[in-house]
């Protein structure tokens, strides 16, 4: 694609975006068939008499959407941030499987409908889309979350940037602001995907947060500068934070909380599903339990090192079993746990008591007392045996 | 059953259980086969020189088992307390279900030998055993649970008595006791399945629990009166908490808990599966994610009511299979079925017609309505058939 045409497509795709709020499936799949412009084009001759044109609506002839597309391209540059087409090499592609998900339509939920993949991106900050997403993990939940859930959201972020995983998020208040927190204070990368232009900051008290994310990794929106976060974006949005990274961990999330749609989608997209549990005594955990209960394939992960297990290549980042601390008691045979535990801490008895008291066979204690003894586990007496000294328990 | 055969297989039992640890396969098998007077007549005769007389081992030719048993027995009889036996009346014979699971032997867990039902049990207190049991559900959990943990124990034993079930549990420290404590302030039963006899409390400061438990619900043991709580009973025991309810809870458990134990019982005899997760930071909840986290079907369940969905749901399954009242139309072929269907109350129908309605093959409208009609299903008329009056309906 030469530059001119490249240039015409961006124009065209920032243009298309303004008359037709982003996921829109009829859009995105006639783009994919003729490309930007020649839709543009058709769209404003009045060539789409059709559910396209009803979707672009009152937007359509109010203003010539060319000039609105070459107004927010220049606020765009002078703001240091630039819109990012599929044509372009920093596309981040596995956006583009969203559009495998337009077709589960849920009617009863009418967001599916605005499942399709975006017609292009903002973006705000060094990095170039695709790296900066490629080995990532979402990280959200709910805005109040409690003093658990934004610790935990903090330590995961942290625990992920350390671990050279991207942290892509909301910017919300609670659990996303905290994530970003996290991933920016180990030095690490961490993505916002914002509902509104990357320009806007929303909430207004996460100005210096979005500000140095701006520095060190990227601010992405797929509304144009100046756009105002109106409610339903934010369900739009999700979407893309689904798509866009490898997996999603809800960290806290009431009962209807937003974050559980955004698992939801990472699901459809056969992205891994996970929940962080908490007390059941925590209505900010109540959607976290609600999720494990359902029938929906759902990982609980504790912290990093399981998260790490479900998003990271098989048998690279397995955790590890945790195990309570192991006594070398433990290690014995049953039979000798068994004679051990029949032994008095002072009165020797001989073996065959301890074997009645064990309730095993005689000549299991003969064999195995004076063993245990050399071992350190018993102690022999003239009469008998005792408990060991424990220098080896 | 005579009385006296009753009362010498109630003392042979009482025997055969001090010659050999509870949960013996081998002996289990021929108890059942040849009956316990028999099976110790011949093991006092040296007739078994094979693994169940080395499971004897040293208490073999110790003592006499029959003097021992009898005065197991009376020193139960002044106890209070009582020897029941799998042929008396109150005989929770959910028990004998864990025969199934001794053939599932891990080689890892050497434990699951000991896996066989109990030859008797003893109990001290005013209930029946069958009817303590039938509605039961088994708490159990950390012994050093936190604030969290034991609250919930004692939140959860309340509110199942409160709705009429029982709580099982092995009365040790932490969540086991607080369950018990939880049903006795509800007015509710609660059993405590102890690892020692019925006479002793273990642990010590749990000694007016127990008096309680006595008075208003059951103590239970499968070791006579005075035996002392040696450490590998208690994973014996835990068969039986698993075995005795329809499910088992577990509110708080460290990574190798015992109580994980009792859940991977009740998941062998095919009862639920329960685990109250909490605080990932918490020590106490590790044993809990790890069990939500492994392959096992387990329900994560945060209170009462999800228990109640997950043991109402396996009641089905145990007690005898509820059904509406049977009408003689359920007991037609599928085919007449769907026939009966195709009926209209007033305007008759051809054998054709019907056919076509039901969509099954003409011939067999053809050759199955007369055969309706003559028992009553249908109704011939001059021009078909309409649906029967009922008479035989």
């Amino acid at each position: 694609m030469s530059p001119s045409s490249h240039d015409d497509a961006r124009l065209a795709r920032v243009a298309l975006g303004w008359l037709v709020e982003p996921g829109n499936q009829a859009l995105w799949t006639r783009v994919a068939e003729h490309g930007p412009a020649r839709v543009l084009e058709g769209l404003l001759a009045g060539d789409h008499l059709d559910r396209l044109r009803r979707a672009a609506g009152a937007r359509l002839g109010a203003d010539d959407p060319r000039q609105l597309a070459e107004a927010a391209l220049e606020r765009t540059r002078r703001l240091g941030a630039r819109v990012v087409i599929p044509e372009d090499d920093e596309w981040p592609h596995q956006l583009d499987q969203l559009i495998g998900i337009c077709d589960l339509h849920d009617k009863a939920d009418p967001v599916d409908r605005d499942a399709a993949p975006p017609l292009c991106l903002w973006a705000r900050g060094p990095l170039r889309l695709d790296e900066a997403l490629d080995r990532s993990v979402a990280v959200v939940g709910a805005r109040a979350a409690s003093e658990y859930g934004a610790q935990l959201a903090q330590r995961i972020g942290y625990g992920l940037a350390e671990r050279d995983w991207a942290v892509v998020s909301g910017g919300a208040y609670g659990v996303d602001a905290r994530a970003h927190r996290g991933a920016l204070a180990a030095g690490g990368v961490t993505v916002v995907v914002l509902a509104c232009g990357v320009d806007r900051a929303y909430p207004a008290s996460h100005t210096n947060l979005f500000e140095r994310v701006a520095e060190d990794g990227l601010l992405v929106s797929e509304w144009p500068p100046g756009a105002e976060p109106f409610r339903h974006r934010f369900l739009i949005r999700n979407r893309v934070i689904a798509a866009a990274s490898r997996g999603t961990v809800v960290v806290e999330a009431s009962a209807r909380s937003g974050s559980l749609q955004t698992l939801r989608r990472a699901g459809q997209l056969n992205r891994c599903r996970m929940v962080v549990p908490g007390p059941v005594t925590s209505a900010m955990s109540v959607g976290c339990h609600e999720q494990l209960r359902s029938p929906e394939p759902t990982t609980l992960v504790t912290g990093v090192a399981h998260i790490l297990e479900a998003v990271g290549k098989m048998g690279i980042d397995l955790a590890p079993v945790p195990r309570g601390p192991e006594h070398p008691r433990d290690r014995l045979a049953p039979t000798e746990q068994r004679l051990l535990e029949a032994l008095l801490i002072r009165k020797p008895l001989s073996s065959d008591e301890v074997a009645t008291r064990a309730g095993v066979p005689a000549q299991d204690a003969w064999r195995l007392l004076p063993s245990l003894a050399y071992r350190g586990f018993a102690q022999r007496r003239a009469h008998g045996f005792i408990i060991g000294d424990g220098r080896d328990r």
